[in-house]
């Protein structure tokens, strides 16, 4: 029998989670409640590529036949060293009759859950990648569990754009959940004009959103957009200067949002919230010891969440926003553009 | 002008927390809203002490010389290597007009936040203690902010007992806060025989509660205390194998505590969890990539929580469930009784 979290799919060492094993069984004949996609584009994660890159020289020969190594014996794109993955694009070959994914066959998608626990198997020999990028075309397939996520990609927007968007959805359902269940005057977002800093600006309309920029580019990004009632330059590792940037533009969060992806962010973010608010750590170099013991050793009575980049619906309520807000667009699409313009070359 | 967190105390860095400094000022003289102690005793982290005694090959002379040069050199016990420090005891000897911590001079208190931002000064070149454990009776005076925490040793509770509790105070207090805030059916508490984890039964009274500990020899201090409803024993670390045995007494936790302090139980939590629950990270062995991943890889509706070590009254609620539940009581009291033997002799 399947398991909705692919246990069934787990070759070595058998009983652990997918995510765990060593190696999966990327066999294309689906269970009742699984798919199977026809891979177009793997997106590999930023630190895992580097790792590669670095590994072997930027000799792009090579990196390709490391990623085409890992994936053979692993049965999935699972960086060793790294830890990490990526997603992948691709359409939808055969959906089993008890998936409750509802994906038809022919529907573009894109992946949300890790490469690290999809089953991938490819045929092409990744011939069509250079090596050089962190975008592999290649063609091959890879299998969703019951319990996987997907998004169609959507007609009316950007291929780009709406990976751009997918790949942080979490942030903004997570913030919009916040706010429903503990309701906040003030909001601050540190890396507020970043990705998932800004679709949690507009996540958060409706209150008075303070966006922290590192620098004054940053800050040209975002001033103007719209998307917060007011824009401060702060290094959001120093605990004592991010403070006081906050008390100039009217005092604490009540919900503070960490989207900077430096470490060492944990004490100014808890420093930044009011007394019984509440700090989401979306960044994954946050530390837990540091979140747990600074909040401790400040005396802050502050709830504390890591950022589940899993809501339900979270794919659909981010490119609702990227719809309804102009300004949350533009932004993405001028940060975008520098790289759409060298996909074009 | 005296800062409640501190920062007037800090020499070098400048501009950082206390926590983060180097050096600290330990200046006897307190501020309006400082707290002077009488220090009696030490108690080292675990973790510290291991990495100094390990160190020093177990020679008692030079550990008590490195942390003699720890706090000469740094004004704090704050291990440099571990980044660790512990707690102290003492009493009151001068509290400040404005000091908001309600501490009167006499009282004897244990600080509940962090040696490694306490300023400290050693006057006896500790020369009561051997070197050879985590208890360092020692003469000297700290220092308290007005954003620091002490609570006053209750006189109708053991002091090593009381000592006990109040170190994993903030546990009991956020479960229940999360039982206020998100009501739940059943809790499952990880590491359940242990210290937080038997207060963190005790404050989930009136919930199915089950009990999670790893051997027999665990089962056995729990069963038959009252705590739990039903115990279980199974591997933290094992996904798969902790949620077939919740299945077996029910099925998946409205609320998951970790209170296991190995490395690796990120994902047997979440996958424990019911959709829609919570889970409260207490270990500091949680990683924060495997927990904020791993949901995200099982599409796992769950809200995380860093586990904060303060949350207003914890002290007081910890203190209270001791008086109240006897069963705790007699749990806490039998893990303790080997070492009270150890003091004895």
């Amino acid at each position: 029998m399947s398991s909705p979290i692919g246990l069934h799919r787990v070759v070595e060492p058998a009983g652990v989670l997918p995510q765990a094993a060593l190696r999966l069984d990327p066999s294309p004949a689906i269970a009742a409640d699984e798919v199977r996609i026809r891979v177009q584009r793997l997106n590999l994660d930023a630190a895992s590529y580097r790792q590669l890159a670095d590994a072997h020289h930027g000799d792009g020969e090579r990196i390709r036949a490391a990623v085409m190594g890992i994936i053979e014996s692993r049965g999935k794109m699972h960086n060793p060293v790294t830890g990490s993955g990526g997603m992948l694009i691709g359409v939808v070959e055969e959906a089993g009759p008890d998936s409750p994914l509802g994906l038809r066959a022919g529907d573009r998608v894109a992946t949300l859950v890790s490469l690290t626990l999809t089953p991938l198997a490819v045929t092409d020999g990744l011939k069509d990648w250079d090596g050089l990028g962190e975008q592999v075309p290649c063609d091959g397939h890879a299998i969703l569990f019951a319990r996987s996520i997907a998004a169609v990609l959507p007609g009316d927007v950007d291929p780009q754009l709406a990976l751009a968007v997918l790949d942080v959805c979490g942030a903004p359902a997570l913030v919009a959940r916040c706010l429903r269940e503990r309701p906040a005057a003030r909001v601050a977002v540190l890396g507020a004009a970043g990705k998932s800093g800004s679709l949690a600006l507009a996540a958060a309309k409706g209150t008075v959103r303070v966006g922290v920029v590192r620098d004054d580019t940053e800050r040209a990004r975002l001033a103007g957009t719209g998307l917060a009632e007011h824009v401060v330059v702060a290094d959001a590792r120093d605990a004592v200067g991010l403070a006081a940037a906050l008390d100039a533009v009217g005092g604490p969060a009540d919900l503070t949002v960490v989207c900077v992806d430096v470490p060492g962010c944990e004490h100014a973010a808890i420093l930044a919230t009011a007394p019984g608010g509440t700090v989401v750590f979306f960044s994954m170099a946050t530390s837990f010891p540091a979140a747990a013991l600074g909040a401790e050793g400040l005396a802050a009575d502050v709830t504390m969440l890591i950022g589940n980049g899993y809501v339900p619906g979270h794919a659909e309520y981010a490119l609702g926003l990227l719809r309804s807000d102009s300004a949350v667009r533009r932004l993405l699409q001028a940060r975008l553009e520098p790289r759409l313009a060298d996909w074009a070359t």
